[in-house]
C-alpha cells in the first residue's frame, strides 16, 4: 500500500492511487478562454481564487483523481448517489463477502438529536454504550454465521449475503473530478452529514491538498468557510451597514437588487 | 394507489406516476433536425425504428417518466448505481425504517451457478430451500429486534440501523429518460441479471409500453431481441453466406472493414 | 403556436411545450425522505423555501420542462455548454438553414467594457452604430448569398453552411429538470452574461414561473437574490456585528471557523 | 508542442496533453469487483475482452485522457454536443479571435449525396470545386474585415464576433475517460459523420492507442468492426444456419427471443 494511504474507522481506508493534473492543470485550462488577448501574467493562485470565487469552476475538471476506498455498507450507500464519478465496486454475486463490519467506539454511542431530525445527538451513558455495541457485534457475527451457514447449504452468493447488515464493509475504486470532488467534501465533511462520512472525507481533503493547494485554499475561503446570505439577510445588512467592513463585502450588498 | 401499478417480488411494487411526452414527442425531436427541408411525411413508427436502428437515441431523452419503487436493499443497491436518473429515497437517519424485508419463495433458493460465476444456478432440493428460507427469516426478526433495541435504548436512527440486513425493503422516487430507461431495462432484464432485479425491469417494461408502444418495439427488435456480432463472427458469416438472407442483412455484412 | 412563447430578440423565441410536475411534485419527492416517521404536516412552501436553503436540490430534479428555442448561434454555443440537459438541434447537413440573422439594435451597439474584460461598456455613438449595424447586415446578405451560390452550385449543404456567420439562428428542443434549469437560468441572467442570452434565461424564468411558484421564490430569495461571504468577508462582518440583524444571519456568522 | 500531436485539416491539430491509466488501470477496476474470491490469474487482454464484449465498460472510466484541440467551429459545435465530458474554449467575449479559417480541398468539394440525405456524395467538377473555394475563401477574408472593422470602430468583441463564419477555427481542452471517448470516436469516424470531424476522431484514436493497446484492440473486434443484427435479421439467419461459423455464433445466435 502506497504512503498516499489514510486508514478511516475500525476498518476503513482511503487510498489515493491516481492523479491527473495540479494547479497547473487548471490555470492552463482557464487561460485557454483568454487566448492570445490576454498579455499580462496573472499569477496562479490568484487566478484560481477568481475561478472559485465566481464559480468558474470547469477547469477545476480538468483534474482528475482515483482512490480505492473502504467503507462500511451504510457509508457507500451514501457516497455512491453522487452521480457526476465513475466506480467499480466489489461484488457479492462474484465473491464471498469477507468478515469484516464496522463496530462504532463507545464515544460515538449517541442519542438521536433532539433538533436535528437526522442527526445525532449526545454520548449516551457508557453502560448504555456498552449495551449497544454489544447489540450490534452480536448482530454483525449472528449474520456472518447466518451467511457462512447458507453458502455452505450451497445457496448462491447473491442470495445468501441478503442475511449481512449495513455495518459490512466494501471497497471499490472511484474516479472523480477535482470540481465534483469538492462539492462531494462540501456535502460531507459538514457537521450536518453522518459523522461516519464526514471522517472520509477529511480523509479525502487531506490527500489531496498537496496535489492541489491553491484550489484547496480558494475552496477553504469561498466556499467552506464562506456565508450564504438571504436576500433578506443581505438587505437587513445593508440597512444596518457597520463601519470598516471590507469594500468587496460593501460591493455585494450593494448590488443585491 | 394508482392503477399503474405493479406487485414485485414479496413487498415490493412500481407505481408508474408520471409521464411527460410518448411516441409523438420523440417524433417531434428528430424532425426538428430536419427543419423546413423535409417536406414528405413520413410514419411515425418507422421514423422511431429507424432512431432506434441507428442509435439516434437524443430523441428518446424526450420522453420522461417520474416511478415510486419499494424494493430490497441489495436491489436498490444495483438499481440505484444508474446515474443518468434522479432520486428521492427513504432516509433512515430520518426515520424509523419499517419492518418490511424480502424472504425468497422456496423455489427460489437455488444453488450457485456452476459457469456463470455471479449467478444462481439449479434449485436446491426443498429441505434445503425451509432451512435456507428459515435462517433468512430468522436472522431479518434479529436484526429487527436488535435495531428496535437499540432504539429504545436511545441510540440515534443513524446508528441503529447499522444491524438491519440488506434484505430490508426500501422506497424511492425515481426520475429517468427514455433513451436511460431502456438502457436500464436492457441491463436488468438480462438473464444474467440477478433475478429480483429482472422482475423489476419487467415491471418498468410493461409500465412504460402503452405510452410509447413504437419504441418500445424498435427497442425489442433493434436492441433487446438482436444480437451483435464480433468482426470475427462477422467474417465468418460473410464467408459462409447462406442463400436467402434479408438483404439488410447482406449489406451489414459488406460493410465489414 | 401556444399561448406559452415569449418573443425574445429580433426572430427569437422559446415556448414551453411541455412540463412534468409542480411545487407539489417536488415535495412529495422530499416527502419521501421522511418516510412514515414524519407525522406532523408542513407547509408545501416552507418546505420548499427550506430544501432551496440547504442546496438539497434533488427533489427539483422531478420537476422536467421542455423548450422549442430559436437563438443566434453564438447564443446557441454558449447555451449547449450546459451538459445536463437533453436537446435535439435542427442540422445543417439535412436541411437548407433559412435566411434569417440577428441583427442588434442601434442602442445595443455598445463598446467593449473597460473593466470586465468580456462584456459590452457604453452604447457607441449614433452614427457608429448605424454604420455597425450596416456592416453587420451586409456581411449577413453577403454570407447567405455565398452560401445559396454555392448550393446552387451542387455543393452538399454540410459545405456550403461553412459560409454562414455566427448570427444566424437556428432551433432546438431543450429538456431540462427545474434544478439543472435554475442554475442555468442563474449563471446567464446574470449581469455578467452576454446580453443576448440574458433576454432568453428571463423568458425561461417567466415561462416557468406559474408552474413551480414557490420553487421560484424560493431561488430568488436564497440564490439570485443572496450574497455569499468569503470567509475573510464573514470573519470581518462577525467582528464589526451591528445590532439588530436576523438571528439567523447572527447563526450563520458564529458557525464560521 | 510535444511528439503526441497530430495535424488534422489545414489548420487544425490534436495533442494529447495527460494521461491517466492505462490497460492496467482497466484490469485494477475490474477485478476489485472479484474481490478475494477470484484466485486464478487472468490475462489482462483477455478480461478486456471480456468486458468490452460484455459491454461492462465501468472499468474503463478509470482511464481519462486530456487533450488540446484546434478545430473549425461547425466541427466544435458537433465536438462539444458530446455531454459527458469537460472542456475549456476559447471565448470571443475575452479575446480577438485570430485570422485562421478552414478551407476545403479542391478534392472535398462534393455534391449533397442522393441517398445520404445528411452526407456528402462525388466530388464536383474541378472548376466547380475551384469556385466553391474562392466564394468560401472570399467569405472568410471578408467576414475577418468585416470583424476588424467593428473592433476598430470600438464595438465590443462579443458583438464584433457576430460577423464571423462556421470556418473560423476555435480551441479547447477536453478532458474525456476512455469508455466516453469510445462512444466518441464510434459515432465520428463513422463513414456517416462529417468527413472534417472523421479525421479528428482518427487522430484521437492514434493518439490513445498505444496508451491502451488491449482496449482499442477489443473495441475494433467488438464495436467499431461488429455487427448489430436485429431480431428479424437473426432469426433468419438461425433458419439458414450455415455449416462451419463459430460456436460462439450459434450461441448467440440460438439465445434469440
Amino acid at each position: 500500500m502506497s504512503e498516499a494511504t489514510i486508514r478511516v474507522l475500525d476498518h476503513g481506508l482511503v487510498r489515493l492511487v491516481d492523479v491527473m493534473g495540479s494547479d497547473a492543470a487548471i490555470v492552463q485550462a482557464a487561460r485557454v478562454s483568454y487566448g492570445e488577448g490576454t498579455k499580462t501574467v496573472r499569477e496562479d493562485a490568484r487566478l484560481i481564487d477568481y475561478l472559485v470565487r465566481n464559480q468558474h469552476t470547469t477547469p477545476l475538471e480538468m483534474v482528475v483523481f482515483k482512490f480505492h476506498v473502504r467503507a462500511p455498507l451504510f457509508v457507500a450507500r451514501q457516497w455512491l448517489r453522487h452521480r457526476m464519478a465513475s466506480v467499480n465496486e466489489v461484488s457479492g454475486r462474484y465473491s464471498v463477502l469477507q468478515d469484516v463490519f464496522y463496530v462504532p467506539e463507545p464515544g460515538r454511542i449517541q442519542g438521536q438529536d433532539t433538533v436535528n431530525r437526522q442527526g445525532s445527538g449526545e454520548a449516551l451513558p457508557p453502560e448504555v454504550a456498552e449495551e449497544a455495541i454489544a447489540v450490534l457485534a452480536m448482530q454483525n457475527a449472528e449474520a456472518y454465521s447466518a451467511y457462512e451457514s447458507l453458502l455452505e447449504a450451497g445457496v448462491a452468493r447473491e442470495l445468501a449475503r441478503l442475511a449481512l447488515p449495513l455495518s459490512l464493509y466494501t471497497e471499490w475504486y472511484w474516479r472523480i473530478d477535482l470540481h465534483n470532488l469538492l462539492r462531494f467534501i462540501g456535502l460531507r465533511i459538514d457537521a450536518h452529514a453522518q459523522q461516519e462520512i464526514q471522517v472520509y472525507a477529511q480523509a479525502l481533503l487531506d490527500l489531496i491538498t498537496p496535489h492541489v493547494p491553491a484550489a484547496v485554499a480558494a475552496w477553504e475561503e469561498h466556499v467552506r468557510g464562506g456565508v450564504r446570505l438571504s436576500r433578506t439577510e443581505a438587505l437587513a445588512l445593508r440597512e444596518a451597514m457597520p463601519q470598516g467592513l471590507p469594500d468587496s463585502l460593501e460591493t455585494k450588498l450593494k448590488a443585491v437588487r
